[in-house]
C-alpha cells in the first residue's frame, strides 16, 4: 500500500503535516501527538464525554441564535454525540502532558468532530468543509470550554459514582456498628489500656467520619457547577453573542441534568482552577480519614496468633508466596494506597494551582486527568472496602474480654470515689506485680460490692 | 539564697520533683519541663485561654451539679479567669512537642489553677489542698478537653481576626476593580498577547477569589463548632454526670459567645482531629490563591524599566543594599512566603492526622499549635497585604494602552468575519514583521471602516 | 464453545476458581483480579521484566545449588527469560491496588512460568507440575523480591534513560551559554531592574543546576543497587541455602549488567523502602529547580508584544482555538506539569513510605508504579524539552539591550564613588522623572568621563 | 522623659523615620518592623552569628585589599564579633516573614555593626559615621551573603548538632541490637504473625536505617559549603576587587573551621537556594524513617495488657489525668510529632523552592528559618529519643516467646519438604481449630523428629 492512502496532508499556519488516513483529527492534533510523547496516557473517558456535551451544547446555541444553519448544525450536534457515546475515543489521542490551556485537546475534539461532520454532510472539498475553528470551537476558547469539560466530568463522576460509593461504606459501617454494640472490649489510647468501650461504638465512629467526609465532598461538589462557559478567551464573552451564555447553560445543564451556572465572577474563573483544587482538597481529607480507620482494622484484625485479632476480616486470598496459610488484610491495604496516591495527587494540584498566571492557569490538563483519576481509584477502592471487606468483618468475643478484664485502665471507674492519687498506685502496683485491678483491691481489702459494681464494664460504657 | 527557698518539692505517681518555688505548675508539669527541651516554644495565648474557658465552664457545671462545694468551686473559678486574662502564660511552660495527647498542657492548667485557687482558699497544708486531677480536672480527660481547646481558639481567632481580614482584603480588591474599570489593557494568557481585558476586570477575580476563599473558611468554621467535651477519655462518658454534657457546652457557648455543640458522634471526635484538619486544608486553599494573586501583582509591577510596569505599587522600604533606588514588591513577598509556609503546615497537620489509632490521635499538641499559628500569621499578611499594598496601588495606564495596541492577539476580533485560517496568517505576518495588525490590514488593503471598528478595544471588553 | 473451552478450574488454599483457559496466570493471580478492580492499570513492563530476571537468577542458582533438576530449572529459566523479553506482558493483569507486599504480582509471575514451564517439559497432568511457590518462588519471598524488583527496574531506567536525558539538556544549556554569552542584558531581582549580566551566563546557571541535580540522582541511585534478595520473608534468610545469597547477586549483576550488592543490613532493607524514597526525593529536587528554569524561559520568552521577549522559543503548535497566531511555550507548560505530577508523587511516597510497619512495608506496589512511572515521564519530558525547545531558542538583542539600557539599577556601579546614599537619590529622581540614570547624571552636571566609562555595561558583567 | 530621649532621628531614600534611641539599628531596620508585623519571630541565633561571620570576614578582606583604613576595619570586626558572640541579639529585630531577599535582614545586621563601629570609633557627628551601606555591605549585596548566611548557620548546626545527636541514636540502637540479639520473637509482616526473628535483628535494622539517614544528610551538607559570597548583587561580581572572592572565602573557612568554598557556577547558585532544598529533602527522608521506627516501638510496647508488649519503655511521665496509673510512650509521640513539623517544614521549603524567579529566589527568609528552626527541632528530638528512651528499653521475654511460639508461620519451616499446598492446609487448619502447628502436626501423626527440629525457632533466626 502506497504512503498515499496511509495519510493525508493537512495544514495549519506552521505548514502541512501528515495525518493517518484513518483518523478524524487533523493537523494540530498530529502535530501535538508528535510533540509530545511523555506518559502514553490520554484524558479519560469521562473527560472526552465532557467535551462532547460542550460542543453539542455550544453548536445547538449557535444554530439557534442563528449563526450556523440547520443543516451543519445538525450534522456537528450528531458528530458530538458520537463523541459522547465513546465512538471515536480512540481518535482522542493527545497526551495528558500537553500544552497547558489544553488547546491540543480541544482541537482534537474539534477536528474529529469537523471532519466527521463534513463526512455526514457528504462534503469532500475542502473548501466547504465543516472547519474545526469557524463551526466547531464557534462561540468558545479552550480557555472556557476546558476547564469547563473538568468540572462536568468531575460533577458527573462524584453524583453517580463517588458519592454513592462513599454512602455505601458508610451504611456497611453502620450496620457493623448495630452489629457490634453489644460487644464490650477495652479502648484503647496512645496503644495503651484505656477504658471500656463497645465495639459498636468503634464502628460509629468510623461511619460519622465517613459522613463527614461525605459531606464535605458534597459541599465542594457545588463549586464545580460553577462554569465559564460563553466567558470566551479571558472572561470578556469576546466574539460570543449576548445570548450565547444563557442558551449554552441552559443547554449543558440539559444535557447533564446537573445544575450548572454561570459563575459569580467570570474573571476568578477563568484565573483559577478553583473548583478541582477545592474537590481535590476534600478527597485528601476523606484520604487522611480513610488512612486512620484502616489502620485501625489492620491493628484490630492483627493476628491471629501475635496480634490483637479482635476482629476478623474476609479471606479474600492467600496471603504469602513463602509463609503457607497466611492471610491479609489485602483490601485495607489497597485502599491505604489509593490513599497514599489521592494524598499525592493533591499535591500535584495544588503546585499545579500555583502556576496561574493572570488570565489563565496552563497547568490545566495535568489537574484534568488528575483529578479525574482520583476520583475513578478513590471510588473503586471505596466500593471494594465497603463489599469486600468492611461488610464481612466478624468479632472474637473472647478476645475482646479478655483485654478488657485485664486491662489496668478499669481502676479509672474508682477515682472519683478514692481519688486520682490512691487510684494511681493501686493501677501501678498491678502493673508492676502482674495482677488485675480487683486482685490487687482484693489484697488491700478494698473490694466492696460498691467498688465492684463501679469495676463493672458495662456500667462504664 | 538556699535551694529549700527556690524549689519545692511535689510528688505523683512517678516518686518526689523539685519545681520552682515561685511557679503555680507542679509535678507533672515539671516532668514535662524536664523531659521535652525541643523547641522552647510553648502553645500560643488563644490556647491557653481556650484551657481557661473550658476548667471555667468543668468546674462551674461540676459546682451546678453539686459535685464541687461553692467555696472551692468559685476559687477554682476565679483562678481560671485568671487564666483566661492571661494572668499567668508564664506558668505555661510545657514544649509545643511533649506526649501526643497534650496531657501534660492539661495538667500545667490543672497544677496552676489547682494551687492558684489553693492559694485563695489560703490552703497551706497538702491535705486540703484544691487537686488538679480530682478538682481541676473533674469530668474531663485531656482527651475530650485538648481537642475541645484547639477548636475553641481556632473558631475564635477565625471570627475574630482572620475573616475580617479576610473581608478586608476582599473589600480593598473590590475598590481597586472599581477604580480600575475604565483601564484597558492587553489580556495575557501564557503569558502572551491575548485579547483586551480591563484591569478592573482583573481586580473582580481577584476580589471574587478572595470571597470565594472566605466563604470556604467560614463553612470550615462551622465543623470547629463540635466539640466533645463531656465525652470523658474515649467518648464514653465515663466518670461524668448524665447532666455534666449540655451543661458544660451551655456554659462554653455563653463564655465564648460562639455557637459550640455536641458532636454528632462523640467517637468520630475522639478518633479523629477531622474540624483542624478541614480548616487547614481551607487554609491551604486561600494560600494557592493569594500565591497566585501576589505573583500576578509582582508581574504586572515589575520594572520599572525592565518589565511590564503596567501599575505600581506603594513604596514601603528601599529595596536593595547594593542597588541603590530599587523598590521591591516587599509586602507581596511577606505574603507570598507566609503561603508557602501555611502550605507547609498543613502537611503537616495531614501527616499528623494520618497517625491516629483507634481511640485518640497522638499528635494534638503540634496539630493544635501548627494550626493556630496558621491563622495567625495569615491573619496578620492579609491584613498587611490590604493596608500597606493593595490599597495603594496606581496604574501606568500609558504602559497598558501601549501594551494593548501592540497586541497581535487583537486579530482574533476579525476572526468571526475573515475566518481563523486568513486571521492567523494576518498574526503571523505581522509578528514576523514586527507590525500592528492594522498595519498588515492596511497593507492588504483590508483596513475596512467595519474592520476598524472591529478592532476598537472597547468593544472587545 | 461452552464455557470448559474458555475456562480452566484451578485451587489453592481457599478452594477453587475458574481462570481463563488461554492466560498462563493461575488461581491466586485471578484472586487479584476479582478482588482488585481499581485503576485498569497493571505495573509496567520494565517491573514485569525486572521481575523476570529475579527469577530467572533464583532459578538458575537454586538449579546450581543442586535444589531443582537441571530440566526443570532449564525450563523455568526459558519461561523466565520470555518473561523478561515482555512475551507475556499481557498475562500480567494484577492491578497496582492490590495487596500490600505485593503478593499477587509475585504469584502472577511465578503462575505464568510455572505453566509456561510445564507447558515447555509437556507436563500435562497436575501431578507432576512446575509449582509456582515450591520452584519459581524457591529461595524467595515477595518481600524480597518484590523490593528487589523496584530496585532492579528503576535503577535500569536512571541509567539507561533518565540520566542520558538529563545530560542531554544539561548540554543544550551549555551549548546555549556559549552561544549566548556576548549578548547583554539587564538582570532582574524581585522582578525588577537589577544590574546588567549576560544573558549565557543566566544560561550557564541552567545547566548547572541540571548538572546540580544530575549528581544527586546518580548518587541516590547507589542506594537501589542494595538488594535483599535472599534475605527471604523477614531478613532472617529462612528457608535458603548459605550460598544462596552470593549466587544469586552474582547473577543478577551478570544478567543486568549493575553492581547490585546485598544490603548492610538486611533487617533494614526489609523494614524500609529507603532506597525508592530516596530516589523520588532526588526527582523531586530536579522538579523544583526545573519548575524553576522553565518558568524563567516563559517570562523570558513572554509576548511577543506584551511581554518580555528577550528570547525566543521555536515554535511547535499553533496556540489557541480562538486567538489566530498565537503561539505558547508548549514544551515549557508541559514540562512544568510533568514536575507538578512528579512532585505529587513524591508526596504519594512519602505517605506509603511512613506507613511501613516491622518486618514490611505494605504499600510497596503503588511505590513501584510511581517511582517508575515518575522516572518514564520525567525522562520523556526532559528529552523533548532539550531538543524541542532549548536548542531552538534564540535571542531578541535589540530587546535586551534596550532594556539593559534603560535600567536604574546602572546607578549601582557609581556607588562605591558616590555613596549609596547619593546614588539612590539619582536612582530616585530618574525614576520619578522617566529618565535614564546618564540623563539624570548630564543634568546635575555629573557625567564626567570617569562615570560614563563606569555605567559602560560591559565592565559590569 | 520626652520623646525626643526615647527616639532619635534616621534618614534614608524613603524619607525620614523615628528610631528607639537605645537601639544600635537605623531607618531600614525600623521600616522593616513597621511593615512586618506578622510572626513575632526573629530569624535564630544562628543565623545572627553567620551574618556576623560574613560581615567580619568581608570587613577584613577590604581592609586587606586597602579598601578601608585600619581603624575603621578594626572597629568594624570588632563589632562584628560582638555580633557573633550575641551581644546584640535583641537588636535583631526583623520579623521573618519580611521582604524576599531578605534586604532588611542584611540591613539589621549592617545598621547594627555600623553603629557600633561609630560608637567604638568615638564617632558622633552624622558626616563620618561609619556607614552601613558603604562600609559594612561594601563588596557585598543581600542577595550573595543572605544565601551564604544560610548555608552558614545551617552547616555549622549539621555538623555540631544534629549529626552527632543521630550518631547517638545510632549508637543507642547497636547496643541494644546487641542487647536484644538472644531475643527469639515472632516476625509480622501484614500485622500478621510471620516466621521467627531476633529481637535484636530488628534493632539492628533501625540502627542502620539511622546510619542510612545520617550518610544522607552527610552527603547533603557538602552542598551548603558552596557559598556565593563575592558573586555580589547577581553573581557577576559587580563592584568587588577581583581578589576578594578568594580572600573573603578563605577567611570565612578560617572563622567557622569548616570548608566553604566558591560555587562551581555563581548564577546556579544565586537562581536557586539548591543546598538548602538538598538538606530539607535529607531531613525529610530521615523524618520518613524516625515515624516508622517509633511507630514500631509503640507498637511493639503497647500494653501493658490490651497490646502485644513485647518491649517495655523507661517511664517518664504520667499518662492521663483521669485514667490514674497510665503511662504512655511520650517521648516516642514526641518524636513522631517532630517529624510531621519538618515533613510540613520540606513541603514550605519546596513550594518556596519553586518560586524563583531570573537571578533570585525571593523567599529566602522564610527558608532560612524553616532550615534552621528543622535542624533545631529534629537535633533535640533526635537527643532525647537517644537518653531518655532508647537506651532504656527493656524487653519481656516471656511474652516473646508465647507469641512466637504460637504463631501459625512456623509451618513455613516445613515446605520446603512437604510442599507449599500441604503446608497451607496445615497452617489453615491449626488457624479454624485453635491449634498450634505442633498440635496439627501432633494429630495428622507427622511430627517426626525431623519436623520438630525443622519447627524449632531458633534454626529459623
Amino acid at each position: 500500500m502506497s504512503d498515499s492512502n496511509q495519510f493525508r496532508v493537512e495544514y495549519d499556519s506552521l505548514g502541512k503535516i501528515k495525518v493517518p488516513a484513518d483518523m478524524y483529527y487533523g493537523s494540530q492534533t498530529q502535530r501535538a501527538v508528535d510533540n509530545f510523547q511523555i506518559s502514553g496516557t490520554t484524558l479519560p473517558r469521562s473527560f472526552i464525554k465532557a467535551q462532547g456535551i460542550i460542543k453539542a451544547s455550544a453548536v445547538f446555541t449557535n444554530m439557534e441564535l442563528g449563526k450556523l444553519t440547520k443543516e451543519m448544525g445538525n450534522a456537528i450536534i450528531q458528530a458530538s454525540e458520537e463523541v459522547i457515546e465513546g465512538k471515536w475515543d480512540n481518535h482522542f489521542v493527545v497526551d495528558v502532558y500537553q500544552a497547558g490551556a489544553g488547546t491540543s485537546q480541544n482541537m482534537n475534539a474539534n477536528e474529529i468532530i469537523a471532519n466527521r461532520a463534513s463526512e455526514l454532510l457528504g462534503i469532500t472539498s475542502d473548501k466547504n468543509r465543516v472547519h474545526p475553528n469557524d463551526h466547531i470551537n464557534m462561540s468558545q476558547s479552550t480557555n472556557d470550554t476546558f476547564p469547563a469539560a473538568i468540572n462536568l466530568s468531575a460533577a458527573e463522576n462524584i453524583t453517580t459514582v463517588l458519592l454513592p460509593s462513599l454512602l455505601l461504606l458508610q451504611r456497611e459501617f453502620e450496620k457493623k456498628a448495630e452489629e457490634f454494640m453489644p460487644i464490650l472490649k477495652s479502648g484503647r489510647t496512645h496503644l495503651h489500656d484505656a477504658v471500656p468501650i463497645r465495639l459498636g461504638q468503634e464502628f460509629s465512629g468510623y461511619a460519622d467520619t465517613i459522613r463527614f467526609s461525605y459531606q464535605q465532598i458534597e459541599h465542594c461538589l457545588d463549586s464545580l457547577y460553577e462554569i465559564g462557559i460563553g466567558g470566551s478567551a479571558i472572561g470578556t464573552k469576546m466574539n460570543t453573542d449576548s445570548n450565547y451564555l444563557p442558551k449554552v447553560m441552559e443547554e449543558v445543564r440539559r444535557r447533564t441534568g446537573l445544575p450548572f451556572r454561570e459563575p459569580t465572577n467570570l474573571f476568578k474563573y477563568m484565573q483559577n482552577t478553583s473548583a478541582p483544587i477545592r474537590v481535590i482538597l476534600a478527597l485528601k481529607e476523606l484520604s487522611i480519614h480513610l488512612i486512620k480507620i484502616t489502620s485501625d482494622l489492620r491493628l484490630l484484625s492483627s493476628g491471629p496468633r501475635t496480634g490483637l485479632s479482635e476482629i476478623s476480616l474476609p479471606s479474600v486470598q492467600p496471603g504469602s508466596t513463602i509463609m503457607p496459610g497466611k492471610v491479609n488484610p489485602a483490601i485495607l491495604e489497597m485502599t491505604h494506597m489509593v490513599c497514599c496516591q489521592v494524598i499525592g495527587y493533591e499535591t500535584a494540584i495544588a503546585t499545579a494551582g500555583i502556576a496561574g498566571q493572570l488570565e489563565i492557569n496552563v497547568m490545566m490538563p495535568v489537574i484534568a486527568n488528575t483529578l479525574l483519576h482520583s476520583i475513578d481509584i478513590m471510588s473503586n477502592a471505596l466500593q471494594t472496602l465497603a463489599t469486600k471487606c468492611i461488610n464481612g468483618i466478624g468479632v472474637n468475643e473472647e478476645i475482646c474480654t479478655r483485654f478488657m478484664e485485664s486491662s489496668l485502665a478499669l481502676v479509672t471507674a474508682l477515682s472519683p470515689k478514692i481519688g486520682y492519687d490512691l487510684a494511681s498506685q493501686i493501677g501501678k502496683q498491678a502493673d508492676e506485680q502482674n495482677k488485675t485491678i480487683k486482685q490487687v483491691l482484693q489484697e488491700r481489702g478494698m473490694l466492696t460490692e460498691e467498688f465492684e459494681k463501679l469495676l463493672d464494664p458495662k456500667g462504664m460504657v
